[in-house]
């Protein structure tokens, strides 16, 4: 195929429109260091072809222009993500999402947004913190169902450990930069994870929930296609 | 439950009964920092009562040890294990080990002798790194079909990028120690893989081969329990 | 006081003979840099004139000589540490001291041997670490007794911050250096512990048992001295 | 006992009323991060059902809210904190706080108010760094009075050193983010604390005024309890 | 010679006249920290004596000052410069230009603005990251022509590693800052691309656009003036 | 092509075939980590079908071994490498290699060989370092004659400023890994020759003096073949 | 002598009067992190009592403010400091000051006033640097003749290795965070100068012309008040 | 002059004649790294032309070659150091050499050493550190009659803080890498020193008690030749 076929060019992005093929998801839009109009004018172009489009790293001036061009799609402040994707359409399988306290959220809603664009069902698990690890016990049963957990925590980074350590569920580690001094902006907490004691925990850069979202939306599918574990 | 029916006191070492019920594997022995004669007796031990044992990090002293101990036990001289476990069972499912190079190849191994002591099927992708990329495209059918890729490599680590840029399957990078100067002992193969630009990557530790079978084992077993994606 | 009266000079070393005044303390000898013969000798001239003399970082044949010339002291391998101390007084107060896991061990045993040495009562509360957290429950009723505890652990350091979430007792962290790659010799360890998410955490410097001993000696002896919390 | 009764969910935080049973402390409110709004109105549903409420991090405008919600409450400007909590009860036991240079003062004030909050009587020793040592020598014998000892210093971070070898109390080390260049940030201090050549100090994280008067109230209150040393 | 008669003083800068005779190049002026006035006034001294002047690091406003001064001049707002050259003559030889993504265009423009006005020839090969590697095989005939190519790319920084291994072409990796967290400001993409496994490759500091056109523009020209590779 | 025809395996090495093809150069043999044996066998294997065998980073048992095969390979201790070229042809163009100091040499003499035998004329300006200036100078007129200039230095690494700052040739620096203490292993010498006041500098990783010599080698060639700068 | 008769306190600070007793200098006023009241008022306060008063790191609205209360001090911009000093007393001694480029000119310019305050005599050698090392040997004569030499750069900071490797003087090298990308910020500028292989080579912190200062100065009187090397 | 006359080339070392014309000092020969026959040959071929000759970081083994060929020769064991000197002249003038411990005497015997050789008098102040700050006091009046304090110390690095505050003499900070964990091999009391809230204090690299010794010489000399402070 020649290359002219594979992108469209808008003259400050090009389009890559042969990814789908390739890896079986659409290109996603990564919100920061680009204008509004730019962002909101790939989102609208792929929006002319695809069914599910997403831009991350939104703000809300951002997400107010890509409204305007399209109505369907929905703006999540929190995650700062704009989508559209069929709503029509039961989600599958089960992704938990877990974070150790409120400051993590914007970071695990960002990893829950995508995963529900993409089509997984997702539950959140907020506010589950190693610092009250009884919050950890309280919700071990609903954990233990997922075929994916993605744990989303700052600081010293305790969360998958402890978690890794209760499930056999494959545990995606997102660390946030969420803490001060010796954090380092997250790159404390980063590292802490690689070293989990707990085996079964891979990890995936600071704040990046929708890295985390993308390989937890892969398994999951993979599991649930074919009946995998129970889930509802 | 009392804590004294979860664990048995080998006076050097507490072993866990538990973990099994608790996570689905069985302890794991990590023979660094041991003495042969501490980690002969733990694998001694725990293989009266388990189907599998393995024991990483083993160099070739401990393993004559192991074997000596279990006869049915095999050491693994490039993976530095010494595992037992049942042959007669059919390995399930598919995870695809690749390596940038020669060099990957102990790391590379540890992952896969792993995998197969836990009953996944493994093929090898060696010495496929990104300066010479076409390896990468004369190995990309088999790549595809796997349900989880573990992609080891030292120095600049880019082969998980080119790598997961090409297929849609979960992908597990581990940085290995590999190089020198600016390699800073692999810390900046492990950043480099962390900050990689395709999405569905995530990373584990340094020359942490263990680590990434253990979580392809539960994601290729999840998927191939329910038929899943095509293996052969 | 001229400074004649303060030190006597072995001509390799100056021992200070105000510390104990100064700071309630006598000196104690580090190991680490001297030859067996500068490090017994000093054990010896110190034995002279004081009940307790303490060695630490000291090696099986330093422990040896020491021996030789001091035959009332003891050796403790683990903990590398010959001592000498009244073992006809009773230990008071209550300290425990928790590791994470059997590698943290040498660490711990050099923290809990020098507070037996100083005449603090001691509980071990070892392998207790996150990857399996109800072997902290296991042993909570006995952590909340203590006057003091110090939590020993290497990888992640997420033992100080679940302990530290459950009890109401001054807590003091020691990192260890066990772990590798991204654990960079102890120091993600000790930047994670620093960034405990519980409160009531301090930290001492990585494989420093003899400090959080130290500390944690006047805080106990000053607790158990007015009847304080309930000890035995 | 079931998760609804230990948390109260104001939508935007889960507030923890189990934490003061489990560690006998209130959950104290981090302002950094949260909104005017949020951080009061959780100020004012804490004050509802405790005696003593704290928020840190809060700036004026915090502050004016926090007032404006509860008349009784008491915004300290330095030490940017806003509490409530009953002024007529005894301040008990004895913990100094000092300080190296002027600029140290606000984490100075947020660890001494949070102890003044707490209960603890505190004593204030600022400006007595190492650059000019004979301000510490003018100090010592206040300094020797107090149950525990926070050292509070930017910069080269020498200050805990010289004191630690002056004394016989606990000594909480806290490193201040006042400095440039090879300071890093504070990064240099905190490291620097953490090797000082004077046993018996911890360190808790930069900036950490907060920590560092937790565990100090913790220590002051069990020797003060039972009368230990002499104070008042 | 004289210092006198080989700088001219402006007061806030001393303009290098020697510089050319020394390097072949008169002097870049690097607009960074410099005042609108003073980059400007610089541009016009230097343009009443030279056929080229160039002025990297221009915010627009800076720009808009010096077209003021030289209507002659060009400024190129991607690249943030403003440069005057005699566009009648021809440019010779062929340097790439490659970039991995849209965010490392502004330091390719830089650049490749460079490069023109010092009159060699460029192409640009925008766009061709790793993460969908075919871009580069699509482009390679055009990379294997050139005397010199400049890669750019942020992030895991594997662009220079995948064409090195396909050309044998002096090949310049230029790392950006492109990149959040593990990247560290693009000290990873450094580190990255000095540990790239492809021989032939050396790099330039961060965002150092300005500095690959320079050495790219020695090679390119030495090899030109006297035939060299086959160019247009 | 089939990936049979491109790769040679012998068992623990792929030897690529393809490589001249793709790049223009064999294949050169990195000895560090592989044995005696396996080092050797390559370099006999590779002897069989090419011109040119270079073997780096070999120790002196490992070139006995290789000489022992190849009677007509030669050894350079100093530059520890093993190669076999054909020495009937002249050199072309002229590429000179300058050091800081003596401990520079090794790698410096890296350089040097693997330009030798890749058929480069070679000419050598070692011990010129800063701290005594005037030596540049007297070797001025020499490295101004070059198509290309490897500057090899340790410590502050400021030899390719000022050999840039005097000359319009490219210049490649190669930090070494000689110093101590605030060096860093040569990582401050690799960082502060990107930060090089010079333009036209480019940077390879620590001690790679090969890197450096296969970038010269093309640049020297090109520049050669058409002519270009006088060469003798 | 009591605490009382030795500081003045205004509230906001302390002012330690037996510093000129202890070591012969008056305190100098760092304004950074004051308020322009603040640092006006104690400039106001200290040039009651003495002839020299020192403002350091102050914006101009604070240099407005101070000579509104001083009309005989003088504000310098871009040393950014206000100060008062006998003008009619003739300065001592000698001392050079030199930089590498323009951009150094703030911090040199920190020195050289804090110099001339204190009575030195000082003559500037600007925009000497290494790149064009031939302004270097034109200032060399000037240079020789100092008492003490402080040499500020940033970059790479070879200016002190080269003019070090020059002359038999002391030389104090400021490190200037004047550079970007792999410059960290000034911390490989002063790891750099750390690493000189000139001997007779210090350096104090980051920007820091202050500390320069304050030791040359007193190298420059002790040597100044004997007859010394020639001065005026 | 031309370059014959300025260097003699014994094959393994240029020895550099000029220096001691240039900068006054003779060059010092640098053990580490050169063979036990160059350091002896180099030591010997200086000491027929020089009255001093210098080599440091030399091992007993080369002390003992140095000695058979120059049996006037002195090697000192702590320091490393073998020398040469007129051992029938006075000292001039006064330098304190001070340390905090006893394990940072081998780098402040390397400073002292080399301090007599030049032919500078030098007292010892050891073991006088911060964790016993009445040490420093004991041994103010001596110190403060220097022309240049040499302060060495680990760990923390307090040291030149606590004297640099108490005295008006230049002092030179040289941090050891006396330390561990947070230490960091000596940079963080390297950082730590270049924070010194004391003016007056400038710092060499680590363990570089020869820089530091080349540097106090050359005060200490200045001061001295024309009378300056009071020396005995």
């Amino acid at each position: 195929m020649s290359s002219k076929k594979r992108y469209e060019d808008l003259g400050f992005a090009k389009l890559d429109f042969s990814r789908a093929s390739r890896t079986g998801y659409h290109e996603v839009i990564f919100g920061e260091g680009k204008s509004i109009k730019q962002a909101g004018d790939i989102f609208a172009r792929l929006a002319k072809d695809n069914e599910t489009v997403i831009l991350t790293r939104a703000n809300p001036e951002m997400g107010d222009y890509v409204l305007s061009l399209c109505p369907d799609a929905v703006y999540h402040p929190t995650a700062r993500i704009a989508e559209k994707h069929n709503r029509a359409k039961s989600p599958v399988g089960f992704v938990a999402v877990a974070t150790g306290g409120t400051a993590d959220e914007p970071v695990a809603e960002e990893a829950a947004v995508v995963l529900e664009a993409f089509g997984s069902r997702v539950e959140r698990f907020y506010d589950i913190g190693v610092a009250g690890v009884h919050r950890i016990f309280d919700n071990l049963d609903g954990l233990k169902k997922a075929n994916c957990i993605i744990a989303v925590a700052g600081m010293e980074g305790a969360l998958p450990s402890v978690i890794g350590g209760l499930v056999s569920v494959p545990l995606i580690a997102v660390p946030t930069s969420v803490g001060y001094g010796a954090n380092l902006g997250g790159v404390t907490t980063l590292l802490s994870m690689l070293c989990s004691c707990a085996a079964g925990v891979s990890v995936v850069n600071i704040d990046n929930g929708f890295g985390a979202a993308y390989q937890a939306d892969m398994i999951n599918k993979m599991v649930a296609k074919s009946g995998g574990k129970l889930r509802i």
